[in-house]
């Protein structure tokens, strides 16, 4: 059973609502014994946290974490580490407007027939500010992944395709990636990219757009057949990040396109290692790694909050109209970057102990 | 934990290989006093079962479903209802020419890499074998909603791409899904696929496709958000089915190019019933069921086991070659159909018991 | 999985060490719409917090619970409820003495053979602090059921032997218990173990305890067989609490003296009620509840940290003494009252959703 | 969730009924490459199997395992062990007269309220026969661990107290224990007990038993405080098994007699290595391993199903009296010693792989 918990050894369980007094996340099962401050773990924050360039919400949260157990003398002691991000630019009186309107395209609805009540303040519970959290126990998988694994182990997240523009992904540089506001890994679409996305605010809408995610370095022989395997477990994970609509493991989709010899990855023995002459699997094989780079993406929808009005019922099934004013992000796609990767990293950490204790 | 078992409420563990003497399942936390017998599953499992036409794998199964335990007198009693299912036409001689190679493209490599013992055996545990002990667990599944939320509720799956062949899904017809051995909804495309499917094993080689679900009279709020939402358990349940490398939720990896105003489903009240004027989140928002129709589309992969030569390594890591004779589907993706229909099935039916735990 | 979670549909989170900043909570899986406050979460703190006689220990902590999540408007919402509790009073000095050596009978020695670390403050996680957390969660469960069942629902706790001395369970006078510092239900008791553990503490010593939990208003049904039986969980959930060695439901050990018929309790049908003429069975048959109260006992050892010199090791594995000072109760089986409550509170709570789910 | 699964990595689940046609386990999560055979299961099998004494049932049983999967060439794979047992002698029509009986202490009354449907063939579900699908697990398990830590390893079950007779524990005696009917590790209680048993039974009553349970060879460090320590999910394996209604661990109840001094073991170094001067604790502190033996003991109720006429009603709530002809034990607790120890080793072998896991 999880709801808010992920995870099978490597476990997080996160709380907390857009507009409530703070957020957090409890990591459990994390091994003893690893390196761990709170100034590690806020470099990662930062990367998701709004404000940060004219592109995303201008909502102001410093996002700072403060770890509250299960660390001792700058060491994890194997007991849950909980974290607590305290909200500081909450503007709920935004809210105030919209309380009894559902936003199409949003979970407000939804929230609304399962629970039958609703916290309209900034979304409550369905907001992205949730994900806040996640980053903090990415943030940790990769510090002990790191530790166990080695330096080689990393997961580079980017966008590749913003609303209608897709970017070259052979121009892919990793540098680039944290250079601009987009985390568009072709410098080239920077600049194409920025007009572009000036102009969908400007008209009052939003776009959607396409993250692709690669982890570098990770063992082959993680993932649980048959129904925890790790690809199963990777769109579970990424499915679960607000707003995400599709899934895909390497060539994804377009593997209806191929046929049997192109989609199925040759293998070679290439001076005594194991080598792949393609990875349309995506490094993943019966949802097991193989070795190989894994590479996920995923399509995030473009943002419900937008100014053009739209069609909706309040919450006595009348019909009325909505506009939402507020600090929305035009694309939330960009955010899911680093929230994305904090969610691969945690899986990969999680079959990484489990296949330690399964097949030692 | 899961492994070999999935759901959380509703819960089935299956087990067996490909050639070992039989395959089943344990279908645990089924409601008592629903009717069942061994008649209404078989119906299910007779969709799936091989060598039904010259489209899929020639193997010869009755795939008979027995029931040993869980029903008395023809009804359920709400202890775990354990089925098996004989394997009677496996040959595993097939197999001996290839069990020190690795096919490109299949577990073979990463089954062995994590276990360090291969069972080549038709795959072993690898065989999409396993999927007719998810059959079973499905047609349960169905039997039970249907009881709970009436004839209303229905899960029709259709093959909507055959390699490069798409079809034209607004003639989408359900009774002409059942008439054709490729469960294609559009009669128009038939004998196009039929030719294109023949041709494509003639050359010895095998394709993808891409399998739409539709989910009809499932109630608004369920799913579990924040980690068991229900677009992510169905996300992991499809990525779980063998083969599958990427998977959609209503308007799926298109959400990209879709602005915030095209892509936000508007609500409208109806003579009194909540309606929507599209369906582009696929009948789920924030991860609970909207009222809407549940869409869900994912892609198979080629069959790896081809004819033609390919590349690969054996147990020794030498290099070599693999070109694969005996019984295969010339396309995966067509029992695909089936499958997923039973893994939604079953997804929904969890999470309606877990709603109802949860929300009264 | 679980490690630092408890409960199935039901499920709170315990965090924090016993000198670390606070310590914590997270409740998922709460139903909507229960009236919440913290105010109603105190009173059932202040009934475990130490300080409050010269029986418990010294430490002074107000233990106010602060909640962070989870609660609009006066209302549970269905999102995971967090909860905060300060630490005030830890006195990290107190243990720089004993930072090297391991308390017999205590759990420094297994935790840090485990984690290959030794928080030595106040015990860390192994702190009976922990527990306050649970007290918290327990309230919550107690609230949500009064509303779900009605106010018959109660679980009462009593200790029922201190030591050497028994009370007599005949005298069972439930406004007794919350009259004296030791929750014992006999008035006639009292005084004696007043001196007795006095004598107790004044000889550097302490004592153990059993105390007894009376359940009521409990419908029949509860209980999932087999592996989630009723009393198998109970029997986890109260062997988890700190020092706990014995656990019974019902007659417990002694049913091993008594016959087959003295044992099984009679039926009876009186004015159309369903009545058993005794309760060995402690209100639990087969794992499921059968509407009779259910009881359940448990022994508590002897605190472990006493005055009185004692042979150990130190983390060099040399031979050495240990003589503990600092605040420690001289019966940690006292306050095991509240939290042995809030324990059997949450897995009647828990049994009830998940039969609601089961069962419907 | 578990419901007839239990364990975290290494997980069974169980299923059948007294008279269905088979009753069966799926073993999950064994590690692979380990020796199996269905003759080593035998071996267990054969010590829990009725029939074999006159104080036991006297239905007919072979009990005979066969494996459907997981095993490959004689070693284990990784993947699912399913195991079936059929049922040769099941005597339905023994059960008509109490068809429509609840018998008093039994779980007649319980599953059929909770279910609303009753399988009174034998107990159905609630029989003790699916205590044989548990030994089969254990049989795997303890294969398993004498692999991974040495044939030092071995759980030895005992009953140490038949009905109103104790046996002298300090002539425990391993090897007696296999030689007489009873489970007894006193040489000199036997011809007692089988006086004493006869004559319970011949008056047409039952008797209850307590069984000692002893691990050794257990590494220090296993368990998963808080919530899945060592001790909780003993007691919880424990008390899932029919009629258990009280389980200690080390001193258990009889903690609350001691000490503080006494009943804390004083650890010392002893060339080199770490021994305890006494073991109150059972071997576990905190819910870790010490090192020591782990030593848990449990009450079994008298047998329910007596020939003595007892109270009841049926199930239209009438008054009525039952008495209960057809073939039971006159003492349920003797063959609880090989069901015990299976569940015992089932839970150390599952935390040796998930401190494997976590701690590497």
């Amino acid at each position: 059973m999880s709801f808010n918990t992920f995870g099978k050894i490597f476990r997080f369980t996160t709380w907390g609502e857009s507009h409530g007094p703070a957020i957090g996340c409890v990591v459990d099962g994390c091994p003893p014994n690893i390196d761990l401050s709170e100034k590690n773990i806020q470099m990662d924050m930062n990367r998701r946290r709004p404000g940060q360039s004219k592109f995303t919400s201008q909502r102001k949260e410093s996002d700072k974490v403060e770890i509250l157990s299960g660390v001792f003398k700058g060491k994890t002691t194997g007991t849950p580490i909980a974290m607590i991000i305290y909200n500081n630019d909450a503007r709920s009186k935004d809210y105030e407007t919209i309380k009894k309107k559902f936003r199409p395209g949003h979970a407000d609805y939804t929230y609304f027939i399962k629970y039958g009540i609703r916290d309209y303040r900034g979304g409550g519970r369905q907001s992205a500010r949730e994900t806040a959290a996640r980053v903090a126990a990415g943030a940790i998988a990769k510090i002990v992944l790191n530790k166990l694994i080695g330096k080689k182990f990393k997961v580079v997240g980017a966008v590749v395709q913003l609303g209608l523009l897709a970017c070259n992904k052979n121009n892919w540089n990793e540098k680039q990636i944290r250079k601009n506001p987009f985390f568009c890994p072709d410098q080239k679409s920077v600049k194409l990219w920025e007009k572009y996305l000036l102009s969908v605010r400007k008209v009052g809408s939003s776009c959607g757009a396409v993250i692709e995610l690669r982890a570098s370095g990770v063992p082959a022989g993680l993932g649980a057949p048959i129904y925890s395997k790790l690809d199963s477990d990777l769109a579970s994970a990424l499915m679960s990040i607000n707003a995400v609509k599709g899934v895909n493991i390497g060539a994804g989709m377009n593997v209806a396109f191929l046929s049997g010899e192109k989609n199925s990855d040759e293998i070679r023995n290439v001076a005594g290692k194991v080598k792949f002459k393609s990875n349309n699997a995506g490094g993943i094989l019966g949802g097991i790694s193989s070795g190989q780079e894994i590479i996920a993406s995923f399509a995030v929808k473009p943002t419900s909050s937008i100014l053009n009005s739209r069609e909706t019922i309040d919450d006595n099934k009348r019909n009325t109209k909505i506009s939402i004013r507020g600090r929305h992000d035009p694309c939330v796609g960009i955010r899911a970057v680093p929230i994305s990767e904090a969610m691969m990293t945690c899986v990969l950490l999680d079959h990484y102990l489990l296949n330690r204790g399964q097949c030692g």
